[in-house]
């Protein structure tokens, strides 16, 4: 897998493949909210979250904005207050809905963002499909960038969903039906790999080009630029279940002297005693899944931990976690499979641990890196509100790789940089650790 | 009408007078309920706002709670954890969800808590009818005391819906159509009823007995007692939205002397300008109804004004707001009429005036009184969870008499003692002037 | 004692008597400030509490503010920032320093207070001592006033400094040595004296004429009305701390169903189980004192407690606290001696029991009546800055009544109305309890 | 200046110079200390501040707890809680006072700490004057310590009676007199110097072995270890209050595009229009200095900017901070010199520009780098209590280079990491820009 060394294109997509991939991953939204009634889709349980119909909404008012009224003549908006309500947090597209008021927003209803979402779908076909190479050429990076703005959104959704649920006492499942999971027979947790340092080549340069939907790159991966890693070593396998109730068992949750100073004091402040969503019954723990309360399975990947306490598990085994250069150096030469959204499982699995090769480097959890979120060198913030996406928001957060099992397996790729902040917990966040050589 | 000087009661009412009120109070809760979606159902704007389907699934386990357990041998139960999500604040009977989570709570659906209401009305119903005069004498209070209940929650409905509605930025109409309001040719607002002092009876002695549904009183209520009164006058007319603009335009908001400290405070930090609801347009003055956005009537009563705000005004008007005592005194000889919930106003509107009679005692809005909310002497709350229902709230109140345009007229009497702390507004709160004589 | 009903004065004070109740009120302050380093008076443990120096200075400023700069021609300020600094509620008199910053001022020092307290006293004392008739009349009710207004504010240092000394992990004790009390033989707790209900006047009207020093009221206090009172019973005996160490034993703290609603919410939120200032210590109960940590005497009158604690404690014993009309009642025919601020305790002590009357009905603590502080019948408060003195407090608190150990027994009188807000602590509060006859 | 290379050390330094450093700079701490009253020293205006008598204290503390204790026989305690009371943050340590409250402490006395401070100097100056070359090699390295953290806490101290004093209405001066300041003929703020980038060492192993006073560095400076830098420019000059004005004059704190999103979101909420210590008075900017309010001056270097401040003026500038191993590679080829605390202006002056060389890196103001306080490729925090020094920080913060008007200049090197929060304004925090080449 390369990137971005060759950033020149010739001619755009086929409108047809172009029109096929928004299909796709539109219909895709609409098949996750699917289980959710309409109430389920107006509750924000807190300012992070957002509706279901607020996402299904906003996504669709990217397209409305970037691509439909600057490029469909006499285009006429479905409804004038919607660009107020459906705007995130783009400061120079005017006023916007406060976010921790969203879940006050009872109407417009579920059906009606399904019609706004039917009234847009068929305009950008009709848009797509009537598109000359030049007009096609202008609107292929607006679309493709509106496609994979979708697809984060529609993480965001099973994200918002499980907490929304589980700020409900009834503790209802997002899906019944729990898939089948294969399980390996046999789950090596200590294994290392290791590699030599050295300079190398990290980021992405497609980002800063125009790009098809299968070939892009947001602006915060790029410019690709050269690093200097020493030998280091990389755990084969993501920490498990049994590895951090072996850090609670320890005391981990009453040891200070393991936590950044910020993180024992939110620890202390919402009193953790375990990863969000865990609860015990009966002196066995549960956790809250996308199918209801599940005992929790020793061999699964550890979820939803905090930067904070990756960081003391990682000090208390020893170890340390990886900086996203030496993830990305390793992740560069393996392929983008694992345990993505569409397996269903819809919450982390026991990895199938392979001789010589990292096991779900890709999909099951996000893994927490050293690495704050800050600009590439030389990396610029692109002009106008596209350029509000990524790059005011590089402060305070660190930096996550590899996707989870809510993240579509076409959005991931091995320089992706998701980031949240240090104390946030309600993503799938996991852990693996590193050490140096 | 006379109170609580025969409280001796031979027989129950006959079971079909009292289905028939059960009947009637429940089908108007569904009534009022009618023009809300399912969205529209389960949104809390503010932590002192309960979604509309709690208010329809809380009066139900009250008559699940109170009547069918105790009284219904084997009596199931229609979800186990409806207890837990639908307890209000009735701490003696165990463990409640958190009032401010109340809006987090997408399941159970509006239409499950519909099957929920059917479900108790029918095995109400059905109790009532099979009962015998000494079950009928037993559940007779509760089922009374459960209509009231649920007459107060019809009201509290109104007053979120709105709040609900107002907290969107499309300001949605809980109902469209306004009917037609009758204005008089004159409203004549400077008049003044003079009273002669003296001793007086208030309160009614009907919460401590038995009741049937017509003879209701709230426990607050009691016991009758003599009360000293000086010579006073007591104003003809609420307070009108045209006074209170002129109070806005002499700087009312902007003078500290003219309030009570606590009330500036408030004031200040929640930048308060005019009545809550209220925005100006152009230079206009418009205000949220229950049909949407209005200009403010002139001749209509103020509404939605705090304590502090009535205070501040009678203040500036040079005059007083009357005592509880002074209030009743006065209604105890006028006819408990007026605007109420079934005029389908939804709002204040212009009273007639009529010579020698106060206008709109009852009806339009509550009145403000200058009384905190206190025990009346030889006040005991009774034992059981039912003695949670009034007695320990009367600390940091005020109270308010008459009713108002969202409340059911069969609600309401001169003794009747409503209360909220000085700050609040949502509630439909007027004011009307006293003076001593 | 008589009330008010010959307001007509004909002559003033002679100067000379003035100037000595003046010298005499100023020094006692510095009395009770100098066992102060000029540290201890800088500090603001909480919002309520002010900084000793900041006492010293206010009181000061407000014979400067009143007096002497209306009517010594020429005054020059002491300082022409002090009326910023200095200046307590008085929004007519411009702005403010913010309260909850009194504690970051260190310079002025207190030493500079000293010399602005020398340099009011001299102008004070020879404005007074040259005065003729006219300008004495005219200057002797604000002479007046700002003694009395000091002499609250010789309490208030009282309270807050033993806040300040708590808020201390060295617990420094106030004064060290501690005087020793006279303990009755035998304290007698379950007596109590009946009362015949009938017509009564209360309060006093001196408060709205010309007064002497000895002869003063404030506004709050009037006008004197009558009252309407049924027969009742009044606890011989405050309330101690024996009494309420059973009822913390008997889950007193942990019973919702004895609290007021507010109350039980504020006891869960602060964590309350015992009286501010009391720590368990090996079992045994200790608390904070003037003279620093000491055993409970379980003899003496329980203190430091909330309306809250003394609503519950009452509820819990079976009877109730007393209005202020039953209070004022029983007290208008007690003389006003007891244990107040000159005897050195700076704490309740034992009282001896008398038979036929009521004991420490003065002195010792505050008691907590069931009376919000409202404004009595035909109450006005005055005109200019002077009229901000009490009348804009007059809601959300409750009317405390009798003076304390930290009073000065010259500041008390049976008509005296002091009033705190229901969750408050720091003041010297305690119960007497009332019942219907 | 070499760092790291030849950390074996054959012998301590000889008593006597470790005894002169000590001397001199406990002595420098009480020369600072001076000018403030008693009550000045028991001010904290915020919580990030602590009263200088505080600082006294502790830093005397450590002394004790890390020094005395453990190498002096039967060493007695200055006073038993002191621990308590000056621990900082050593978790490991025991209990601590809570940092936000130790501006209620007027006791022990300033006088008293002084007297602390005289006892634990005896017993340090006769434990090192009676140390054999065993005990001085195991105690030296503490001490130096000791004294490069008494050192940090001189800059604290003038840092936060700087707020004490401005917090004060008054805004009294903490030195009288200003010292002339020499004014450079021109102030030349377009310069750049050019750097070629390559492979560099940067940061300092001293802090892992034993260490002189001279020879001194944090365990946060290293491991020493190899950066790749790109080709760069750094301005010659810190960016000035004239260009600040510019930046505000063009509308820098409205305008939402040059800030990152949490920066504008605190700006916002505390309405930042200038730096800290700023207000316009008449049209003209003024701002608190330690020598009271003084007029801007345009030619010196901009100072109290928060890192939201310096990377939204790079931004509109068109440049970017430099990040930290930038700044380092420039700053360790030119000697530690420039306006430190002992010039006495106490706040940045103009600097003079040089030929080919950065001008002022050292002193003035600490310069915010791009680069967030991470610990170094094989950071270690080292064991026990002394390991909380500077490990436990490491995230949220960003790292600030060069010292500043406060700092004493023997506490500075190139290698030095000052951290702080991106929000904070309170340090001397300036600007300098860099681009790449």
């Amino acid at each position: 897998m390369t990137h971005g060394t060759e950033s020149t294109r010739v001619h755009p997509a086929p409108a047809g493949a172009l029109c096929d991939a928004f299909r796709q991953v539109r219909s895709w939204t609409e098949h996750l909210a699917a289980p959710l009634s309409a109430e389920d889709q107006v509750i924000q349980s807190m300012p992070d979250v957002s509706p279901c119909k607020w996402h299904r909404a906003h996504v669709t008012w990217f397209f409305e904005t970037f691509v439909l009224k600057p490029h469909v003549p006499g285009y006429r908006e479905y409804h004038p207050d919607f660009a107020f309500l459906f705007n995130s947090y783009y400061v120079s597209l005017g006023d916007r809905h406060r976010r921790p008021e969203r879940g006050l927003v009872s109407r417009p209803s579920a059906a009606e963002v399904g019609a706004y979402r039917a009234w847009v779908d068929e305009a950008m076909v009709r848009l797509m499909s009537d598109a000359d190479d030049a007009l096609l050429a202008t609107i292929e990076p607006l679309v493709v960038l509106g496609l994979h703005h979708e697809q984060q959104h529609q993480e965001l959704m099973l994200m918002d969903i499980k907490h929304v649920f589980w700020s409900n006492p009834l503790r209802p499942a997002y899906r019944d039906e729990t898939p089948p999971v294969a399980v390996p027979d046999e789950v090596q947790t200590e294994a290392w790999l290791t590699f030599d340092g050295g300079r190398f080549m990290i980021g992405s340069d497609i980002g800063s080009g125009s790009f098809r939907f299968g070939e892009f790159a947001y602006d915060n991966e790029g410019p690709r630029h050269e690093v200097l890693l020493g030998d280091f070593r990389l755990a084969t396998m993501p920490v498990t279940n049994a590895d951090y109730l072996a850090f609670i068992a320890d005391g981990g949750y009453r040891t200070p002297a393991l936590w950044l100073s910020d993180g024992w004091d939110r620890a202390c402040a919402e009193d953790w005693q375990a990863p969000l969503y865990w609860e015990q019954r009966d002196g066995q723990w549960w956790h809250m899944t996308l199918h209801g309360m599940q005992p929790v399975d020793p061999r699964a990947p550890v979820c939803h931990v905090s930067f904070y306490e990756a960081q003391a598990f990682a000090l208390w085994a020893g170890h340390r976690l990886p900086t996203e250069a030496e993830w990305e150096r390793v992740a560069a030469e393996v392929p983008v499979s694992g345990n993505f959204v569409a397996s269903g499982a819809l919450r982390p699995v026991p990895p199938a641990a392979e001789a010589d090769a990292p096991a779900a480097l890709f999909g099951d959890v996000w893994e927490w890196t050293a690495s704050p979120y800050t600009p590439y060198p030389g990396y610029r913030a692109p002009a106008g509100a596209v350029g509000e996406y990524n790059g005011k928001f590089m402060i305070n957060q660190m930096v996550m790789r590899g996707g989870a099992c809510v993240t579509p397996q076409s959005h991931m790729r091995s320089s992706y940089r998701n980031f949240f902040y240090p104390h946030m917990r309600w993503q799938f966040g996991g852990i693996r650790l590193a050490a140096d050589a």
